[in-house]
């Protein structure tokens, strides 16, 4: 079981062409009343100043894949987002944080989600909580990997907001009102925990699991097809065997076949081109979360 | 009267993000079959090459910023667009052509749009024709000033196409195919144009015209303020005396204070930010177009 969880840090900016992340960490910074709580600390951090001051996803390197150990450890990683990624390893661990929260946008039509990398009963039972204030609020699991570690990944407990459809570099007002929202919910949820004010209930949790990425079909490097009218902005919507994913430049239609059902999420994410992944694939599944108060 | 018209170029790739226009011209460079017209001569052109390989707007300069005559003759502009748009400027002269669409794409809700510099007998004739096949269609008419001329404005005929909402970096399949039909109706006008095959009838077009850009509220060059979310996605929508226009981070609201309804375009679109605008405020004017056949 978990402890308190007494410091919380607060992430926006990772990727410096997200708004919403970058103007609630900025709300926070000059509002730093907003997120007082009796037992949490928390500490708004902007992610990556260089590359929100230019408006880009990263400088030189995304700094979201730049949080493996051995990249952290390795001397001869030197690229900017390499050694920013090295520093906000270390400040974390000076400042002995327990939970983290980044903040993130997608052009994909994902609502207001959060990713887990890892499927604890702290994190399941925190997103039961956050899902009954906020019937909308999506649950993905994103298990990252070894050598595909994240910032969220940093800390012992953590997790991701994404929120969407939000192209880069633009401020949706209804998605960042909803952000912020959720924000208090979650540290309300770690002060009550820390306080043993959580009352013990059980609740069905719906979890989405990515287990697959599907590129687009592509001629060398170059992309031949487009996301399939019929399958734009449907992410956590099911997909059935003939069901349209793509189309291509002349028109032909590539259709899912795979013969159960999937829910597809990451839907025509503008980052994720260059990053050979049109879309990811999750398995759906209800799970039951029991309340446990905190161990004294 | 509008003589011949003989040789047109299509430009994609002006900002290099926006990826619909680029993705029509490399199919164009690869079916050249599909823009043969009998008496028009098609050039596609990729407007910058160097832009579309980083996926940027721009590398140094907005090159639809750099066409101002002033600008071309001027020697010492030597950041990468400004030379770019004295190759392009040359290009259209040494090839002679008559006739230029620029295809882009905006963030805002504009659905299938013409934006035209200049309001000439041509340019209503052909919208009111392109509008009789394709009825969601909106005319814009943004006149260029002598220090901000566009690529479209390089030759004495010339439109831009601006489809949204599309977010930088993302291609939109039903948004492609629109804007390619849309492209060989256009060619097949000017043909029947050349060939005195045009019906002479009057039909009302509805035109938006620009008057009009607002900034976001700012703090020095810091935004304070969102657009309002009844506004967001709302282009060609009438705005009223009270009506919300933005939202400040700290929830305050900001209406519009004119006594005349008007209609924006460019709502919260990404690369506007930069360049101080929100929003472009347009009237709305119905025009009785009469179609004039061939000077002979």
């Amino acid at each position: 079981m978990v402890k308190k969880i007494e410091k919380v840090a607060l992430f926006g900016g990772t990727h410096g062409n997200e708004l919403t992340g970058i103007y609630l960490i900025k709300k926070f910074l000059k509002n730093p009343h907003l997120l007082e709580r009796e037992t949490v600390k928390v500490f708004p951090f902007l992610s990556n100043p260089k590359a929100i001051k230019l408006s880009v996803r990263y400088t030189e390197i995304d700094l979201n894949r730049c949080f493996a150990s051995e990249d952290i450890e390795n001397l001869d990683n030197i690229l900017y987002e390499q050694l920013l990624a090295k520093t906000i390893h270390q400040k974390l661990r000076n400042n002995q944080i327990n939970f983290l929260v980044d903040i993130h946008s997608t052009t994909s039509a994902m609502g207001l989600t959060i990713i887990l990398s890892d499927k604890n009963d702290f994190h399941l039972q925190l997103c039961s909580y956050l899902s009954l204030i906020y019937p909308e609020l999506k649950v993905l699991y994103y298990a990252s990997t070894d050598t595909n570690k994240l910032l969220r990944s940093n800390t012992e407990l953590g997790l991701s907001i994404e929120i969407g459809s939000i192209p880069q570099g633009v401020l949706k007002a209804e998605l960042f009102i909803k952000t912020e929202q959720l924000i208090y919910s979650l540290l309300d949820y770690l002060d009550k925990y820390n306080q043993n004010q959580i009352e013990p209930k059980s609740h069905n949790l719906v979890i989405y699991e990515v287990f697959e990425k599907i590129d687009y079909p592509r001629n060398g490097e170059e992309i031949t097809a487009m996301i399939h009218p019929n399958l734009q902005s449907k992410d956590y919507h099911p997909i059935n065997f003939g069901d349209p994913l793509f189309i291509t430049f002349n028109g032909e239609i590539i259709t899912y076949q795979g013969d159960s059902i999937v829910y597809p999420v990451f839907i025509n994410e503008a980052a994720y081109y260059e990053k050979s992944i049109a879309m990811c694939l999750t398995r759906k599944q209800e799970i039951t979360v029991t309340f446990n108060p905190i161990q004294s």
